[in-house]
């Protein structure tokens, strides 16, 4: 029974577009991750996906427009929507999905990281 | 497409114990409250809970302990397990749990609030 403190979890690593696992909410996963630069475009055929911006801003591009989340602000992508997150300065987010979503979904590429590592 | 800004969110109501819905994630979703004072004892059997800390200080009693979150921190309660929360001061608070959960789980009381109400 230990409470999570995000600042805390943060400090633990510093590599970018990785995201971790710190909790579980039944079959959904709260995942931490610093972001900076360009990901990839893609989408989650079967899930939405719950993005919150803890420290900086992180942009999400779509076909038709580009939404700018600070600090305190979130949004949840829905499923199959087109979406590439990128970050002009290092970014500190917080992610839910289901378990075993993979973070660039369709798109597999060199930026694909492990969907199971704890933190 | 439309981001959510939590302190706006927060802005539009002052009553405490009242989670109100900002978004959902597929069939779960994403509430916000402000709390104060006691609430009562009860478990959610069937679904774990998520808390985390946007303001203030919320108290966790549970059977065996209390744990204290703050801002930036948060916990989640597994389902079947016994927990009062209660703030000192006014905190404010995101919740994420599937559709339809009720706030006071097994425990109807006077802080019974509606489950479906949207800001």
């Amino acid at each position: 029974m230990k409470k999570i403190n995000l600042d805390e979890k943060f400090a633990l690593f510093n590599e970018h577009w990785t995201p971790k696992i710190i909790s579980e909410l039944n079959d959904y996963q709260i995942k931490i991750a610093k972001v900076e630069g360009d990901f990839v475009w893609h989408n989650h055929s079967d899930t939405d996906e719950f993005f919150f911006v803890v420290e900086g801003t992180l942009f999400i591009e779509f076909e038709s427009e580009t939404m700018e989340l600070n600090a305190g602000e979130l949004y949840v992508v829905p499923k199959g929507v087109q979406h590439r997150p990128y970050a002009k300065g290092e970014c500190k987010i917080m992610l839910i999905e289901p378990r075993g979503v993979v973070n660039t979904g369709d798109a597999e590429s060199e930026l694909t990281a492990s969907n199971d590592v704890w933190i």
